[in-house]
C-alpha cells in the first residue's frame, strides 16, 4: 500500500529534475515517513541580496513544496554570513557589503514572497551566520583541511577560468566549503539546488562525511528555467524574467506572451498541477479538444493567482482580454508626413483611410476614428507637430508624422 | 659622518645573506636610526612545535642580532595560531595539536634558548593566535579575498605538487596569508627568514598594501645552513646538526669535526666576530701564520660559549685535547681470532705486537699494554670471548676476537 504513495511521491519528485543523487536515500526517507511517520529535512540556499525573486527562483520552491507534500521539513537556509564580507579589491560587484538591518529586511521580504509557495509550519528559515561565526578563525582553517586544490579546481567554472587564465580568488574555493559546512550544521537529509550548482551540493555530502555526520545527503538538481524568450536562462540582467513581485497584469500578460513550448516546460517546473491533470491538458490540445491559448491562460491565471489572490488573477485575465481584443494594431503600416497644424480630415483622405474628408467627418461623427488608439469626437481638429497612429475602424491604419 | 655608519651596518645586515628586497627601505630605516635615533621591527616566525633549536636556526638569530645593534626591535613571533588546529584527515605529521600549555611551554624553552643571542631588552615575544583569533571566520574570509588562486599556485613547491598531481590541502594556501596577515597586525618594517620562506615574506609586503597598513616590509633571505657533512643542509632528521641544547663537550666536538670550507661558512653565518676580524682570520690562514685547526678552536670556543658559559665551553675544548691526543687508534689495523679463554701474553706474541711471552709479560707490568683503551697489570690474564682492540705503546695495534 505504502510503496504505492512512494512510488507516486518519487514520480512527482522525479518531476523536471535534471539530477539525482542517491535516490536510494530519498526512497528510504520516504518509506519512513509513510510508514512511520518519521519527518526528514530538505535544505536549499538563498543568497541574501537578491531578495527580488523571479519564477526562475521558484522552480525550487515548487519542488520544496512537493517535498512538504511527502514528509520534508523544509531549510530555508539565507547566506548572511558572506554578505558580512566586503570586497577589499573592490571588484565584485556580488559581495556588496550588507549591514544586519538590510539581510534582515531582506529576509522579510523572502519571507512574503516564499510563503506563497511553502507551508511556514513545514519551513524553517535559518541564517548561517548563526553557526559559521562561531567557527571562527581556527574553525575555517580546519575547514579548508577537508579538501584539496587538484579537487577544487576540477569545479568546472573554476577549470574553465584556470585555464583561461581568468583570476579565482582564494575566497572563491571557501564558499563550497561553506556550503557544505551548513549541511553539516543543520544535518540535512537532502539538498536541492540548480544544476549549476552540482559541486557544491556534492561538498555537503563530502563534509557530512568528514565531519562524521553519520549521514550523507542525497542531492537532487533542477535545471534552469528558460526566461520569457525561450531560450536563455532567466534572469533579471536578460530582462526575460517574471519577478514575482510583478503586478497582476503584467505577470499574467508575460505569461500569456511565452511560446507553446515553453508553456509546457513552465507547466512542469512551475504548476502546481498534478503531472496525471498536465498529461490530461497535453492530450486535449493534441486531439484539438482545447485551444492551447486556453491552457496557456490556465496558466497564468494559475501562477497569477498564487502571488496574487484569485479575484486579482481574474482581473488581471479580464483586463488583459479587454486590452488586447482594444490594441491590435499592426506593426507595420504606411507613413506620411504633414506640416502642422493640419485638419484630421485632410490627414485621413490623403493617407487614403477616407476616400473624402466629408465621409471622414461622418467617420470621425460616428466614433469609428481613433488618434493613438484614442476615439476622437472633434471634426475640426487641427493636428499639431507629433507622431500619431491614425486608425479607422478595425483594420485600416497609417502613421503620420507632423512637423 | 652617519652615511659611514649606515654603509658599515648594511655590510653586516648583508653580511652572508641570499637576498635583500627593498634594501632602500632598510637604508632609510638605518638612516631614521642613525639621524634622529628612530627605531624600526624586524619581524621572524618561529614554528611553535620545535623549540630544541639548532644552529641552523641561529643563522636568523644571528642576523637578527645584527639588527639590534642598529636599532631594530625584534617581533619574535610564534605562530601558535595554526598549533590549535588538528588535522582531520591525520595525514600531516606536522599539524598535530598542541594544548596551550604545551605552546606556553614551548614558548618559555625558546625564550631560554634564544636569549643566549638575542638582547631581551629590545625583544618581545609575540603569539599569532592573539590577532588571527579574533579575526573569526568572517576576517578569514575577507583575508582570502586578497589573492587569488593562480598567484598561489605559482608558489615553488605547490607548483611543483600541483603539476606532480601531489596534493594540496587548501589549508595549505591559507598559511602565507596568514604568515603576512602577521605583517599587517604588527606593522613590521622588515622581516627575515630562510630562503624557502620568499614567496611568504613576499605576501608580508602584498598584505600591508592590501590592508593598507602605510609600508611595504623589506625582507631580508638568509640561505640556508649545511649541516656537519657539509653538503645537506643542517635537519634533525639528517643527523647532521648542532642543538642550541648540546652539551658543551658535544658541541664543542662537533663544531671542530667540520671541514675547513665549511669552518669559513660558519663563521659567516654564526659568528659575531666582524667581517674586518674574521678577513683577519682568513689572511693569516693564508700567509702561513695561523693554523687552520686555531681557528676552528676559536670558532667552537665562541659557539660553545654563547649557549654556555665561557668556563664550560674552555673545559669543553681541554677536555676535547685530552680525550683526543688519547684516542688515537688508528681505523685500520690487523685481526686475529682466537679460540678462548686465551692468554693475554700468548695473544700479544701471536699479533706479533711483542716478540715473546716474557717481554709482553715485562711490557704488561710497565703499563705499556692497553686492552680496548684501557691499562692492563694482570700478567695472567685470560681473554674470554669477545672483540678487543690490543694496544703496546702508542703505535703498536692489533684486532683480535675470542670465540
Amino acid at each position: 500500500m505504502n510503496q504505492n504513495k512512494i512510488t507516486e511521491a518519487l514520480r512527482e519528485i522525479r518531476r523536471g529534475t535534471a539530477e539525482i543523487i542517491d535516490e536510494a536515500r530519498m526512497e528510504v526517507l520516504l518509506k519512513n515517513y509513510f510508514d512511520k511517520g518519521e519527518t526528514y529535512t530538505v535544505k536549499a540556499g538563498f543568497d541574501p541580496t537578491a531578495p527580488d525573486l523571479h519564477l526562475g527562483h521558484t522552480v525550487l520552491l515548487q519542488k520544496l513544496a512537493i517535498f512538504q507534500k511527502y514528509g520534508g521539513r523544509v531549510q530555508f537556509l539565507i547566506g548572511d554570513f558572506t554578505a558580512q564580507i566586503g570586497d577589499p579589491t573592490g571588484k565584485s560587484e556580488t559581495r556588496k557589503k550588507l549591514l544586519p538591518a538590510q539581510i534582515e529586511e531582506n529576509a522579510v521580504s523572502y519571507k512574503t514572497q516564499v510563503f506563497k509557495i511553502l507551508d511556514p509550519e513545514k519551513t524553517t528559515v535559518v541564517f548561517n551566520s548563526e553557526w559559521i561565526n562561531p567557527l571562527g578563525a581556527a574553525g575555517m582553517l580546519e575547514l579548508t583541511t577537508t579538501f584539496n586544490v587538484a579537487r577544487m579546481l576540477e569545479r568546472d567554472d573554476f577549470d574553465k577560468r584556470h585555464k583561461a587564465g581568468i583570476s579565482i580568488s582564494i575566497s572563491e574555493f571557501l564558499y563550497p566549503l561553506l556550503q557544505g559546512y551548513d549541511s553539516v550544521h543543520l544535518k540535512s537529509d537532502i539538498e536541492i539546488g540548480g544544476t549549476d550548482q552540482k559541486f557544491n551540493l556534492l561538498m555537503g555530502r563530502h563534509l557530512q562525511r568528514s565531519y562524521e555526520v553519520g549521514k550523507e545527503q542525497a542531492v537532487l538538481m533542477m535545471p534552469i528555467l528558460e526566461g520569457l524568450d525561450g531560450v536563455q536562462k532567466m534572469s533579471k540582467s536578460l530582462g526575460n524574467y517574471i519577478a514575482v513581485a510583478d503586478a497582476p497584469n503584467d505577470m499574467y500578460g508575460k505569461i500569456l506572451s511565452v511560446s507553446d513550448t515553453l508553456m509546457w516546460r513552465y507547466y512542469e517546473l512551475l504548476s502546481a498541477l498534478t503531472l496525471d491533470e498536465i498529461d490530461g491538458l497535453r492530450i486535449g490540445v493534441e486531439n484539438g479538444s482545447l485551444h492551447p491559448k486556453k491552457v496557456k491562460e490556465a496558466l497564468a491565471l494559475e501562477i497569477t493567482a498564487r502571488f496574487h489572490t484569485q479575484l486579482e488573477a481574474q482581473n488581471a485575465a479580464d483586463e488583459f482580454q479587454r486590452v488586447h481584443a482594444q490594441s491590435e494594431i499592426p506593426t507595420e503600416m504606411d507613413e506620411f508626413s504633414f506640416e502642422g497644424p493640419v485638419w484630421v480630415a485632410k490627414v485621413l483622405v490623403e493617407c487614403a483611410l477616407s476616400p473624402s474628408t466629408s465621409q471622414a467627418r461622418r467617420e470621425i461623427k460616428q466614433g469609428s476614428v481613433k488618434i493613438n488608439q484614442a476615439k476622437i469626437d472633434d471634426e475640426q481638429l487641427q493636428l499639431e507637430a507629433g507622431e500619431y497612429v491614425m486608425q479607422i475602424g478595425k483594420r485600416k491604419f497609417a502613421r503620420i508624422k507632423v512637423s
